[in-house]
C-alpha cells in the first residue's frame, strides 16, 4: 500500500467516524426529545461536529434520518427471486416485512415512536433517492413477477406500493402506540397476508 | 318552565361554552404547535378558563383529545342493516371509513399531522372508553354479520379489527406526509377493499 492510499483510508476512516456520531446523536435526541427538538444545531451540540461537517455528510435533518434505512440488515437476495407462483411471492414480501420488523425492534420503540411522525420527510416516498427502502425491494420484485406472468394484481403497481407502505406504517404506528406490547410479527404477517390474499 | 329548569338550563349552557372553548384552544395549538406543546397549563391560557374547569370535563389532555371523534357525522343506522351478503358488508364498511375521510380532511390536515403521533393515546384503542369510534361501529356490524353466518371471515373479529385500525392509520398518515396531496377517498377505498377481499 503506498502513501497516497494510506491518507486515503485514514480520511474514509475519519469520514465514518464522523457520520457515526451524528448517527449516535440524532438517535439519542429523538429517543429522549422527539422529533420536534431534532434540529441540526442540536445534533451538532450532540455530536460535537461542525455545522460545515453535518452538511458534507448529509442534505437535511430529514434526509440523515432517510439514512438509518440502510443499516438495516440485507435480504438474501435468493429470497426473491422468480417465484413459482402468487403463493411464493407473497411468502417473500412477508418475509421483506418481517425483516424490517426485527430492525424496528432493534432502533427500539422509543427510537420509532418519535420517527414515526407524519412531519418526518424520509417517510414520503416523494422525496426517496436511490436508498434500499424495503419497498423499493418489494416492487422491483413485484414488477418482475408481473411481467412474468406469475402474479396478476388486480390494481397498477404504484397502487399496491401504497397500500403496502400503508398497511405497513399502520404497523409501526399500532406497535408503538401500545409501547412495544403488541405481536408486531404476528399483526405485520396477518395484515398483509390478507391483503396480498385479496390482490392476487 | 320553572326557575330550576331554566337555571340549569343556563349551567349547561355556560358549561357547553367552556367544553367549546377548550375544544377550540386545543386545536389551536396542536394545528399551530404540535403535539409536544400541548400541555393542559397551555390549552387553559388559549382557552382562558381554570385548571378546575378543564379537569371538570377532561381527565386528561388525551382524553379530551378522543372527545373530537364524538364530533364527527354520524352514519345513518339503515346503512349498517344487516347486510345481504358480503359484498353488501364490505361496501358499508368502506362507507364508515369514507365518513372519517370527510372529518379528517374537515379537521384539516395540519390539525391531523399533529394528532397522528403514536403518543396520542387517544388513538390506543386499550384506553378507550364509550365513544362511537369508528371501528367500533365496524366490530358491532360484523359481528352481527358473522353471528348471522352472511360472512365468514379467516381471522377472529378482534385481529380484523386491528387489521382495519392500522389500515386507516397508514391511510391518514399517508395523507399527512403528503400533506393533503393524495387522493385520500382513493386510497382509502382500494386498500380496504382489497383487504376485505382478502378477508371473506
Amino acid at each position: 500500500m503506498n502513501q497516497e492510499s494510506q491518507e486515503l483510508s485514514k480520511q474514509q476512516l475519519k469520514s465514518q467516524e464522523t457520520k457515526a456520531k451524528i448517527f449516535r446523536a440524532a438517535k439519542h435526541i429523538l429517543q429522549k426529545k422527539g422529533y420536534e427538538q431534532l434540529s441540526i444545531k442540536n445534533i451538532c451540540e450532540e455530536a460535537g461536529v461542525s455545522n460545515g461537517s453535518f452538511y458534507h455528510h448529509f442534505k437535511t435533518k430529514d434526509d440523515l434520518l432517510s439514512y438509518y434505512i440502510e443499516e438495516q440488515p440485507r435480504i438474501n437476495p435468493n429470497l426473491l427471486d422468480m417465484p413459482a407462483d402468487a403463493d411464493e411471492a407473497k411468502q417473500a414480501i412477508i418475509y421483506v416485512y418481517l425483516n424490517y420488523v426485527h430492525y424496528c425492534q432493534k432502533l427500539g420503540v422509543e427510537f420509532m415512536a418519535n420517527y414515526y411522525t407524519p412531519k418526518n420527510q424520509s417517510l414520503n416516498p416523494l422525496i426517496w433517492s436511490e436508498r434500499p427502502y424495503p419497498i423499493v425491494t418489494v416492487s422491483d420484485y413485484l414488477r418482475k413477477a408481473i411481467d412474468a406472468g406469475v402474479v396478476s394484481p388486480s390494481v397498477e403497481l404504484n397502487d399496491i406500493a401504497t397500500d403496502i407502505r400503508m398497511i405497513v406504517i399502520g404497523n409501526v404506528f399500532e406497535w408503538c402506540l401500545k409501547d412495544g406490547k403488541t405481536d408486531f410479527e404476528g399483526n405485520m404477517k396477518r395484515s398483509l397476508e390478507i391483503y396480498l390474499n385479496g390482490l392476487f
